[in-house]
């Protein structure tokens, strides 16, 4: 099986940079951009994603909610924890590249990646193909950085921009360099 | 006299919210995002601006350049070390806010601001009445950042946005509550 999955990451980030305020808060994007997950986009990208990659801490706030989003398609979680899958879901232990050949193994085509620290590993690999950023019009003063610093540099190419009533600015981005990079093995990364 | 001037920043911001590279490399800027200060309305901000306001490396940077261009703008720089202006160019020292209110006693009614360690003053005071952020589709991995942890956290009205043939996306925010919270008084900030 060679190949690589088209990695997705979909964020909403303050204007200083954060995707989380202190403490993980979330509040501030529902609060400062209101749209439906139909008016951003979010939809139309789930719609074309096979398989979801969750950072344990998110998939730890995801079953907080009422009902669970990710009905129908196959989630993944990165985590060294023990845990108790309630709907199929798959945890997968190692680094975010042995994750995705497993995901690709499986047949998966399209990925969406959410969490932090799993979003900042695949930056860290140039493993990210298409970047949605939609900048809140706020500054939070602190919380959970996307970019540290140290990555590698790397260029992106616009592929649609948009705003919203709410003063959020949605750019898309493409990297050209990174699925060419990359190939999974018959079990092992490339 | 009473009021406090307009303040406007302009700035080119990196995917990972950095405005120069290590090193205070600015070379990423002209290579990545070729319009000219025609098309990106650097030239329609500068006609509209009375005053400006730079940060001392600012200063000595633009002094390396092989014209002044910023002739018949009075100028200001802070700084605490010794200058020997060459264009009239004035020495200011004290804070951001000091210096502003010593910029509206001229006269002055929209001020740009330019420089890291200016601008980040600016913010931190709630200072900045325009803010225009244009996203450089690159990640350079470190530098200097606009944005430092411990701002306090403020909302901002998005006025405009567009992008441009470089993968640039330029948005226009407005704050709102920045210039009813401070007046100059006869001589001392209030």
């Amino acid at each position: 099986m060679h190949g690589f999955p088209q990695v997705i990451v979909f964020l909403g980030i303050s204007l200083d940079g954060f995707i989380a305020g202190p403490a993980g808060d979330l509040s501030w994007l529902s609060e400062c951009a209101n749209e439906s997950p139909a008016e951003t986009g979010y939809d139309e990208l789930m719609g074309r994603t096979d398989a979801l990659v969750l950072g344990r801490n998110t998939y730890d706030a995801v079953l907080g909610f009422s009902d669970w989003p990710f009905g129908g398609k196959r989630v993944y979680v990165l985590t060294h924890r023990p845990m108790a899958p309630a709907h199929g879901e798959i945890a997968l232990q190692g680094d975010i590249e042995q994750a995705l050949c497993r995901v690709q193994a499986s047949g998966a085509r399209t990925v969406y990646l959410d969490g932090g620290n799993v979003v900042r590993q695949a930056l860290e690999k140039n493993l990210v193909d298409e970047l949605v950023l939609s900048w809140v019009p706020v500054v939070l003063g602190g919380g959970i950085r996307l970019f540290e610093e140290g990555l590698t540099p790397s260029r992106w190419q616009l592929a649609k921009t948009r705003s919203f009533q709410s003063g959020m600015v949605q750019a898309s981005y493409l990297n050209g360099c990174s699925a060419e990079r990359l190939e999974c093995g018959t079990g092992e990364p490339a």
